[in-house]
């Protein structure tokens, strides 16, 4: 069997300009979502799973939730029966959880080559890369502010890379486009240089607007109307506050049967109590209201329930990751969310530190592994993170990647079949014995092991005498060969005109603005 | 509560020299070893626990095992049932698990300090460093062979390490010293530069003779009759094979009611298939052999179940690590040995870099934490092995030592207190509001979080005047502080002098030889 399902397989597209570019297209592997055959960790125990969500519905029934600056959710919450004082929501005991019932378990994102869709949700796990830094670094330039370039150079690689199934969304902030109309750039990057699916733009409602149009030209407005092409992220301004740019945009991807993410950003200590337990009610409370909300717009608008959690180092005040306690709550979330029957997004190759160094891959690694096996179905910042989300990192982004290809193999579980087994290698070796060269082995050695396709694995000679490079130094080299050998996946002229026609024309109608 | 339940605590000693050495001493911080209040990871299904069973079954009864050189096992095999054939031994189902049956489930390894007892099995896990390395390694020095210097210094080093349970063993080859007598130095060093429990020498019968010898000096005699002091590692030659070198020692210490590992150590598709079943399974029946006739020496000999088990690049030849095979091996052999009701030891901060970086932190973060999930209670190479364990690391050392204290906080579980609900912060903060002044924040801060000794978490700016460091240069300074802050713990003056008599005498006795 070929690792984790993955396949080589030619590029597709429609039309006869797709098809000819198809012949002279370089084959490029990609793996397919990863479906897992391991069991969940289960970090609490029923009784404590029960007291979190018995707490989370106090807190929704006391507390209550504010949506600000928003008359027409009020309306709406109000007409569901719940509290509504000012701007504060209060929602009676068992409210929020039978809202999110009409969201689906699980749903399908179309990407525009339909053997790059996805499921999210069930058993599956979907890698998206890093999402928003306003900084780049890499090993030649240093740490800068990121531009156009540089996001299309991040898109580019992620079309290119084996483990990741999704194109992602704000790779990197294009700093050097108008605040008001990069996100135009950021799709047309998105739809044109990668054939995966895509996150569309949350900043303000007329740009989820503007997403949604885009993503009607290259798939046809019906397609759109019919199915889920774009899953979004939308940030819950924590504790308890859904504030109305953010719920806007959910307004506008609900109404449209596109996706989002239901997520608090949660930096534990400042934005939630210090204690997990305490987190985990206030996620779970948040999480239900913010998907709730989205059901009141459009029952059965397909959701992701997220956790986006950090710890503070209380010296300096800094976010941490890769630490215990995000681990526990990344793990702990998993499991409430799995009760609210909903995808689950978490987890993300997390770092504080400033370098693709010892740290960074030591606090990544921890919230990898931990991610797995908490059940997260769709990974946002799964590579390319660095610096507390500040920066994009071009050498960590493909370092990363190559981690994901662990998760993909240890996601697979443990063949069980006679192959497996492999009772007549043993026969055949017997005691004092060596495998290399048995029938079982030459027949098994090629899938048998997962391997880097960066790290370092020579004699110490040889690695020795061609430098002594670090793994960083390595990437460098992985980046500048994929850019270099990266083609743009086919796509019809036609679509592609009108793309370009819809960015250039929203684009001169207004002045442009860096401030908003 | 203090992190994972480490105190402050001062050194103790006996006698008035220990007394007075005690009002002077530096206080140490030191963390009790682990005990989970987490469930282990079950990657496998109980029919795939049977199915492994019984292949490893047929494999003792069909195939059985050579004990190499050693008349004296094969007639207690054939004394206990089994078919003896030449030097193979074939054990009838079901006899091997029955003998295994006397050992100890979980026994207490003593220190010459009574509060650094370890208690090794059921649901705790005890950390021990890298063991083995012929070099070291460090940034000032770079890559050479290890000394007996090195070898106190990384004593010191374990001392000092507040998530380090066991001074362990060869922390590196003091190749300085012969052969056939640095086992007395390596002692030595133990004894006097560490109050932690420790590891006695496997490499010849008559060293492991040694060993006892100078525990019962540092002792007692009768302490050692009836106490275990030792936990010695000895390796199975896979497939199958026990040699009489690795036999012997293993019965000096089982007559002398000391602890073995019994430990396969196996690069997977070299001396075992390529598949995780088929090395799963050898790995249960060589350990099975191994523990079995640990109890046919001496019925109740204290033993732990090893599994060490990497894959191989089949590109290069070379081992690797932080594999997802290597994972699922250590999580399926978890599962197998606490059905064997034996304590399990496995996992390790493995890697295959040549230099503490990304690929080390990758590759040992992958490790560490699949290790805490597969229930290892006794985990050896905890810290400071780098290059496929070839080179002893001062900078991974401590940066590895570092991430423990990750495990030792994960493994406490949710802390499901009221306190740890935190209703009151919630209430308290409310919706838009922010938690760090908030009375709960104010009771909790201190104890809350995790805190690296030695990760960045500086703002950017700070970082960059401060030179931009990375975390192995970080880690060097470290390092130089710990070992400039070092202070022997007290010992009884008689005791040390009898013990340096004694690896004298001994060392006077023969003369060097650098061969064996």
């Amino acid at each position: 069997m070929d690792e984790a399902g993955a396949e080589r397989r030619t590029r597709r597209g429609g039309g006869g300009a797709a098809r000819r570019a198809e012949r002279t297209a370089t084959r490029t592997e990609f793996a397919r979502f990863i479906t897992r055959n391991v069991p969940d960790f289960q970090i609490l125990n029923a009784e404590a799973l029960e007291i979190i969500e018995a707490n989370a519905e106090t807190l929704l029934a006391e507390i209550g939730v504010n949506f600000v600056d928003n008359p027409d959710a009020l309306k709406l919450w109000k007409d569901a029966g719940a509290d509504i004082d000012g701007e504060r929501v209060r929602l009676p005991r068992g409210l929020a959880r039978s809202l999110c019932a009409t969201a689906p378990a699980t749903y399908v994102q179309h990407a525009r080559n339909s053997e790059r869709n996805v499921e999210i949700g069930g058993r599956n796990l979907v890698l998206a890369p890093v999402y928003g830094p306003p900084f780049v670094r890499d090993l030649a330039g240093g740490r800068r502010y990121a531009t156009i370039e540089d996001f299309r150079n991040f898109v580019k690689l992620g079309q290119m890379t084996k483990w990741l199934h999704h194109s992602g969304g704000t790779v990197c902030e294009p700093t050097d486009i108008a605040v008001n109309k990069r996100h135009l750039d950021m799709l047309h990057a998105h739809m044109t240089l990668s054939d995966k699916p895509y996150m569309g733009s949350v900043t303000l409602p007329e740009r989820a607007a503007d997403s949604v149009e885009m993503s009607r030209i290259l798939f046809g407005p019906d397609f759109v109307d019919r199915n889920t092409v774009m899953t979004s992220l939308i940030n819950i301004n924590s504790p308890l506050t859904f504030d109305s740019v953010m719920m806007g945009a959910l307004e506008v991807y609900a109404r449209a049967g596109q996706a989002c993410i239901v997520s608090p950003f949660i930096v534990g200590g400042a934005m939630a109590p210090v204690t997990v337990a305490g987190t985990l009610t206030q996620v779970l409370a948040e999480v239900m209201a913010g998907v709730a909300y989205a059901q009141l717009v459009r029952p059965g608008a397909p959701v992701i329930a997220g956790a986006f959690v950090t710890s503070i180092d209380m010296n300096s005040g800094a976010p941490t990751f890769g630490t215990p306690e995000a681990a526990q709550i990344t793990l702990g979330a998993g499991q409430l969310m799995r009760r609210l029957n909903l995808p689950y997004r978490s987890a993300g190759a997390f770092c504080g530190s400033k370098l693709p160094d010892a740290q960074a891959a030591y606090e990544t690694a921890n919230t990898l592994n931990i991610g797995l096996l908490s059940g997260v179905n769709f990974m946002l910042h799964a590579c390319g993170w660095l610096e507390g989300g500040l920066v994009s990192s071009y050498e960590k982004y493909v370092m990363d990647a190559d981690q994901l290809g662990i998760l993909h193999r240890l996601a697979q579980g443990i063949d069980m079949s006679e192959n497996g087994q492999a009772m007549d290698a043993i026969r055949e070796v017997g005691p004092g014995g060596h495998f290399l060269g048995c029938a079982h082995t030459q027949a098994n050695f090629k899938d048998a092991f997962w391997r880097s396709g960066i790290l370092d694995y020579k004699p110490f000679e040889t690695w020795d005498e061609e430098g002594a490079r670090d793994t960083a130094t390595l990437a460098a080299i992985r980046v500048e060969r994929m850019l270099a050998e990266y083609q743009a996946p086919p796509i019809d002229p036609g679509t592609a005109e009108a793309l370009a026609d819809y960015v250039a024309r929203k684009k001169a109608a207004v002045p442009d603005s860096f401030l908003t």
